[in-house]
């Protein structure tokens, strides 16, 4: 029941428009069960976290992102109530917890980094607890000793590292981040598949360089639906009226804004795009929008009437599934952005 | 939004019973939103706070309570998960908390205790600030220096100490808390008028010395209906069916169990009874429970029909409603403990 | 036993190389023991703040400072480490802690802030307790809503505030902020005066509004010295050698940099100047510094062999004197900057 | 840098007679400069943890040990010091921290638990992240999945309940424990000598399952000195001057109190005996005290001149050595109990 948000955008935002003014922000969403399915878990008082790149490149400061995360609720967090009205930056992962797997703590908390890249995840691994040392020992000494904290999710971090073919590179292809990703879900299918474990997982993957972002709404199901993933692009994201209403304007053709999230961000459901299950987002560096079908054997075209069949309720049992969804069909905008696959 | 809960037996109880276990504590309560009316405030992660008295009198030990207080949300705390189990006593005090006045600090959490005496409160006094200094100003110094955090609670804690002929007195008369509880909240309504202020406070409190309870249901209104509080009692508090759901049960016409909150900590609702607006509620040391009216101008006598209509609006804006009032109208049970007035 | 440390630049610096990266730092001198005279107390290792402006103005962030605080300590806070990689400000302010008054509390970190205005405090107002509440009912409502925590330092904050004809003012004059600084001194004498305390109050405050500052070495004493107070200019402050060795260098004339700090921040000595006892230190918002004596009745002056004499046991025994005053003179430098009195 | 205490009594202890009154005990050694060899390093400040076994079994409550831990100093943490005011129990883990290896995270605190077991460890298994993943392959998946944190200590504890015949056993005999205690040594050396490794291992572990206590004072080395270990007897410990000056008293023969720590708790040094490098201390349940060589190849008999010779620079480098050991030669005393070996 974790929750996050990308942003990326031509010009930087201020992390408080993305973060902590929004009433519908992934963490005021944090308590506002009107949108909640999910009862039976709390509501992602387990710790945040926000990654984000500088808005202008200096020399001594580096190319690594900046990581504030913290296990205080995020709402009630003075520092990120104060470094949000002081930070801009043109690409930013915000995360929220749901203490599924590991301890409450802040080695638990996303987005991960190393070197350039930035990590975050939605879902769980199923049966981790058995793949876990599977996928150790598959690491490298220096990618093995990123691994902190005791989350599903930092593991797949350090695999897709060691997927990449020099994860402390100075830069990365597109193409590059997307083969990593790629492969790490290639490769937890593998262990899940040895060690039998038949329960599907959950990987909302994100993974950036700073410059491209790679993401994915998957399962490793043919049957139920993966966690909630939307997009929505525009020119500007302002509030338009008091009390945090924010809405996602389009003044012409131009993607100046690019958000991904786990729900819609906003109340305004025309704004927001769902992203079709095991399929991949990738924004380019030059703010292309890209939906790629994640094609292996959990994938049902979406010609297939399964397509349109999968089960919700595993999702939301997990509280993993956007009100959305489950309340109403989005209809596609006109003035959508374009899609190439 | 803040909840609270009272047990006061014959018998100690495993804190963990009361707390941590019960699908339906003031822990668990926090984040299931199917019993929230308030929707527009967290859930009680904002901290949290419990307060014991001995098992069993140890001369090295002393009379105190001990309290112990968090920061981080009380479900997901592993230290309260460990010491509620380890951890028996006849008379607890557990609050859990939503800032509405005060920061998120552990200067800020209830219970406060001072000597043998032990405080907490459900509410909100209006505009607080404008008669926090008047309020001071009444303190003696050593009082005034209890004072740790920036909540009206904590002050209204230093006001009810100043109330009493010997704050650090090895033992209170059940009248004496009494006497200081009603002196209390009369010298708030006098500063509140003195203010000017028109807006009405909830002034649930309670306050303990280890073996009294005085517990309020008041609110400085005639027209608003008071923050909601329930009490149960019977001889045992058990556990029924897995997954944490308790029941109170009642062998005999003995009360070896009282317990008061803020809402009902079970889902057997006839086992609880709703405490009237503006009355005072009294364990005595050997287990007689009072409910007594609070007369002061705000009284509204029950026979009067305007007791009935009490104006729900303003306590559920604070969140501070329990849904029990509002879903559905409690019977009082045939065998509901005898409650002099 | 806190200790401070405040950087104006005409070029911002990156904050790490203030306070995470030098051996000698105000964190790292938080448990280098060699240094400390006070082995009663903790080691500044109840939390810290560190306060800083933008190096560009951009209308949409405004002219606050920004604020970060953490009750664990320094040294390990992964937050702290991280955004001071990333952060550049010209004008810091950087605060750690020991509890002397006041407790565990993010509510307690230095710096306060308030608008524009940025605050801290290294020493500890006599018997506080005493004249709390007479300093409080001097406040107007807004300023006294101020406060937060419970230390004597933010009060003194209030105070200031109080004296300013503005505290919500675009700008302010540095004569504006002497005479506040002068005044809220004055004040507090009096309070003290009227209360009949008798122990001196060590009062080492630095106020700022992004442009100016504002420090001061004194003491409410003609016979004790006060707390340690330090100030370092040039034109480049930077690691000389491996390990966190910094030196202030200095190039030509111009000063670039000033530091001013409870301690001296590097092992050159002859890079540092003592500030004299019962002084006041002006940056002002073109880099002057001026020292400027506090003529009041604990003024001896420079010429009175008295002013030589001022005994180091009560401040020592605050664990607020820098070890340097104890170990060895320091003799000025050749090219220290002018000082105008 | 770490520090730990094991206190086994006849009678109950209050906790705050062990950890938060005297002047001497773990906690206000964190920051008592004057015993500290180690200047490089903070001064346990990082954490800590205390663990105890109830003084009356209590069916309900089982008899696993309580475990509080924090991150935030010992010093200064109101709940230690409330719960240390209440808490009496027989056998007694605590535990301060420095973080040489492991994050800053209630998973990395010290003592762990594992049904009625508890360990702790001082000390660091030289290049640990060589042999972790060689480690957890050894592991059932029961005691892999035990492992929340990132530290060796812990995964050491891990090693050790494998070697048990059953770690979920109701009881053991003080001779599984020991034998446990030498298969985890003899293991951890065996995997650095897979490894290659070559650095010296400081293995200070304890383990106890609330009846018998073994405690280990070893180094992978034949010529450097372990981590110090001390441990003192009596009939009482009790402050005998105002100020935390607390002392062992011998009454009669009867040893009621043993107590073992990495330093010596009192400034009695006479009270305090040296535990011999390489050695196991066992506390039987009848509180029989035995000091057991661990002959392997890293052990040097007391009759070899090389055993008065143990290079003392690498445990001091590490912070591991107390200070007693380096500044002067303790004489035992003449009724020092009696060790059998």
């Amino acid at each position: 029941m974790c929750r996050f948000v990308i942003y990326k955008g031509t010009s930087p935002v201020q992390l408080s428009h993305l973060l902590t003014r929004p009433c519908h922000s992934i963490i005021n969403q944090a308590f506002d069960s009107r949108l909640r399915l999910d009862h039976r878990r709390p509501i992602n008082g387990d710790g945040f976290g926000v990654g984000w790149y500088d808005s202008v490149h200096d020399e001594e400061l580096g190319s690594q992102p900046c990581i504030f995360t913290a296990v205080t609720p995020a709402w009630n967090n003075v520092n990120l109530i104060r470094l949000a009205e002081k930070i801009k930056s043109p690409l930013v992962f915000g995360h929220v917890r749901a203490t599924t797997t590991g301890s409450l703590s802040l080695d638990n908390c996303h987005p991960f980094a190393y070197g350039k890249l930035m990590f975050m995840h939605n879902g769980a691994i199923a049966d981790f607890h058995l793949i876990k040392r599977r996928l150790q020992a598959d690491l490298s000494d220096d990618v093995f000793n990123v691994v902190q904290g005791n989350t599903d999710s930092e593991c797949a971090f350090a695999l897709l590292l060691s997927k990449l073919p020099d994860p402390k590179a100075k830069s990365f292809t597109t193409r590059t981040l997307q083969q990593a990703m790629l492969d790490t879900i290639a490769t937890l299918n593998l262990y899940a598949e040895e060690a039998g474990i038949t329960e599907p997982s959950l990987m909302n993957f994100c993974v950036t360089d700073g410059e491209s972002v790679v993401a994915t709404r998957y399962i490793s199901s043919r049957h139920d639906e993966a966690a909630s993933l939307w997009f929505s692009s525009g020119t500007t994201f302002s509030e338009y009226a008091q009390g945090g209403h924010y809405r996602m304007a389009k003044a012409d053709k131009r993607e100046n804004i690019i958000m991904i999230a786990s729900e819609p961000l906003t109340f305004e459901k025309a704004d927001w795009m769902e992203i079709r299950t095991n399929n991949m987002v990738v924004i380019t560096p030059k703010m292309n929008l890209l939906q790629i079908p994640i094609v292996d054997k959990f994938y049902v075209s979406p010609s297939d009437p399964a397509a349109l069949n999968r089960d919700t309720d595993f999702a939301a049992a997990k509280g993993l599934l956007s009100p959305h969804k489950a309340l109403a069909p989005i209809q596609p905008r006109k003035n959508a952005p374009q899609l190439s696959i």
